[in-house]
């Protein structure tokens, strides 16, 4: 009799089990469907993209887009679509930058330029000096200021293109990007070129945030991003000879913070409606391109995920609210106030995920939270294995939700196939074109359905 | 005494394993790092897309890319390298052709068609009839003879969006595109259109090969693929207005059998030469775009599997063969011819790996074996975890190599990300501006690594 309740038992918690996690599979199956057949995704980024294009911090067509994502939110129907103020850095490119290598006195080839973010400009004469190029801050570091002086510092350390993850080889330089310019402003450089962060050799400069730390305004000096072309050519040029001289001219500008907003929607939750969780991007881009991988991917696929919840009449049980995160390019304002204010609100998140990888398709997730937890959440790793993208990971989740983390909320990434991402990032090259229909919409149907799953855990 | 040799034992075993793993997995990191550092298939498929192009069998082009094919395999200084004759069916399509749909006398609307590889001319002024749309060939036979008789019948069966391997997609619809026409010639048809086999809405018509099976010249009536909008359009027109008539004319045309040639070549294996390892695609194309990813990306894949083993100095145990297969697409001519060569010389095939699935970021390898030697090889899947490829499946190889199943050689495909091949499948659109320079070279490395591994297997 014993033997048989405890058969009974086995028998019992496998068809329990077997059930749930049957319904489960089942509904995720239904997302899935609903985002190939008839997700909204890849028509919204249609016209995210092409309609209102790059919007970075503070322009008016950042502006457009949250008028635009406030919108798409109601007309999705969900309980309540809000805009959160937030004050933002104000930079702006100006006239279109020129640079030219002079070979010799009189014979220049012009090549492809960029202001980075937050530079300043040029004199309007432009600055035209020698190179000093470096691979790293040590290499600078030890030619020290009698070589540094004067001259227009070249930072060119490729990414590692043979690292598989070639976001691991983006952090690896992009160091040479982010401080580079303080450092060399340093050891009195006076303006800074800097090797384009990606992997392929194109025409396109690729564009990104840049700091000058302590720096006081004349101590500042201009810098700017050069296709890897470019750079390829500069560096031929000064090992043919090193006194070749390099001109550059940029017209940037730093202005006061203006107010703009994050784009906050939700479905309050039935049964735990205090627990929140977050799906988002970031509604800001950077003004080379339309921003379509880089961010407008992440936007569209998260605003999907609650499409698709109220498409399949889904009732979540704890609030699920979509963010569209202002100003993570350059400042990750957005971010930042969204966390702050959630505090002072006392607001309880469960759960946060963000995609801000690409809309390539998806391989799987990463989290941040306890080796415990991650244990846990990773038994729904075989859930996804029929859409291939089983692949979750501890380490890492996304910028904009990172500031919500306190130990107890969950973090997580979309994590897309990594490979064509720095073609595109931050240049004029990251536009519609590039995104595949099918991919984006896998991506939405993968993150519809681990927020579905984090909405059933631990009830 | 006897403990210790029996842990001894397990240690020596451990260890013995453990180095050969590692051994292993530096090899193949070395093979990556080559592919993604110094890979020279990017620059060779640039060559064979933009300089030489489509290459249809019995083409002058496709006579150009066997030229080019054992030039290059030469340069690589490989043992060998030799053509073999094969006799290819050689079909032309012709001038332009030319579709519209009539909504109302004299009001027409032109649609993108493009002639099914193999189909016959439409009389010279064209032909003109009303449409049946049919969704199966069921449908079809059950109108009968009376509905389809001096009809144009339009198969508009979408491909299944929903299923994430397009594969399986393109599989439960091409039956229309293959033996479609044969079943309306046999029910009285006068032409045939087919939706193109793509899940993505465009305007490009996707041709493929079709068979006209038993049917006497007389019977045999034209066919067409038409873009997928023009099917949508189509049969909105006929939901409209189902006396709707459609227009199509074509100048395609069927010669005689043209003799041309699979390219070869190989290394000699140094410890079981008579033991040879096939890698493959095939060097034929269709004729609307230039095949770069079906199947140009095959093919310098394949190359660069040689051209790594000699960068590396890997001196390979087996004979390695790379085979530029003629003929893969109306007639598979080259692998049938290969197969029967190989059998009359007493050839042993050990293994043979095709890439023919497209350029795009490698999933991981199908194997066409035993369950027995599948798990056996099985193990080899953690050594392409770091790579992001590690699903190996039973099930399926490669077109080309095929022929070569005798019970004893292990075949296997290349799996790559299967989202975007259809939507350049077989359509002017497959160009080398959608290839990308990482995902293919990845396939490549990922290619040389197995081949590495079953080049060591069971020595």
């Amino acid at each position: 009799m014993r033997r048989l309740n405890y058969l009974f038992l086995i028998a019992f918690t496998f068809t329990s089990y077997s059930q749930n996690s049957n319904s489960d599979s089942v509904f995720i199956n239904k997302i899935y469907n609903e985002a190939l057949s008839n997700g909204e995704s890849y028509e919204w980024l249609d016209y995210l993209s092409n309609q209102i294009g790059g919007r970075l911090s503070g322009s008016v067509n950042y502006d457009r887009s949250v008028k635009w994502g406030k919108e798409q939110l109601e007309l999705i129907d969900i309980d309540s679509v809000w805009l959160q103020p937030v004050m933002v850095p104000k930079w702006v490119r100006g006239a279109p930058e020129y640079a030219h290598i002079e070979t010799r006195p009189g014979n220049n080839i012009s090549v492809p330029i960029a202001a980075l973010g937050g530079s300043i400009s040029t004199p309007s004469i432009g600055i035209f000096a020698n190179v000093l190029e470096v691979k790293s801050f040590n290499e600078l570091r030890e030619l020290g200021k009698d070589s540094v002086s004067g001259r227009i510092v070249f930072y060119n350390r490729p990414m590692d293109e043979t690292l598989i993850n070639t976001f691991e080889a983006y952090g690896g330089s992009v160091d040479q990007r982010t401080r580079g310019t303080a450092e060399a402003a340093k050891l009195g450089a006076v303006g800074v070129i800097v090797r384009s962060m990606t992997t392929i050799l194109d025409d396109y400069p690729h564009t990104g945030s840049m700091y000058y730390d302590g720096l006081t305004l004349n101590q500042r000096i201009p810098a700017a991003a050069i296709s890897t072309n470019g750079a390829e050519l500069l560096s031929s040029m000064l090992s043919l000879n090193p006194k070749t001289k390099f001109f550059f001219r940029q017209n940037s500008k730093n202005f006061p913070d203006v107010l703009t907003h994050t784009v906050i929607g939700e479905i309050k939750g039935s049964q735990k409606p205090e627990e929140i969780i977050v799906v988002g991007g970031h509604l800001d881009t950077w003004d080379l391109g339309d921003g379509s991988h880089d961010d407008g991917a992440g936007i569209v696929q998260s605003m999907e995920v609650l499409r698709i919840f109220k498409s399949l009449n889904y009732k979540p049980k704890r609030t699920i609210r979509v963010v569209l995160f202002a100003n993570e390019e350059n400042g990750l304002r957005g971010g930042n106030k969204y966390a702050r204010e959630s505090k002072l609100k006392n607001e309880k998140h469960f759960f946060a995920l963000e995609s801000d990888a690409g809309g390539f398709t998806p391989r799987g997730f990463s989290f941040d939270t306890s080796e415990k937890e991650f244990k846990l959440i990773k038994k729904f790793e075989e859930l996804f294995e029929d859409y291939g993208m089983n692949n979750f990971f501890l380490g890492g989740s996304g910028a904009d939700i990172g500031p919500l983390k306190d130990g107890l909320v969950i973090l997580a990434g979309l994590r897309p196939d990594p490979q064509r991402y720095f073609d595109v990032h931050h240049a004029a090259s990251d536009t519609f074109d590039k995104i595949n229909k099918r991919e984006l919409e896998l991506g939405a149907a993968a993150m519809a359905s681990l927020i579905y799953l984090m909405d059933n855990y631990k009830l």
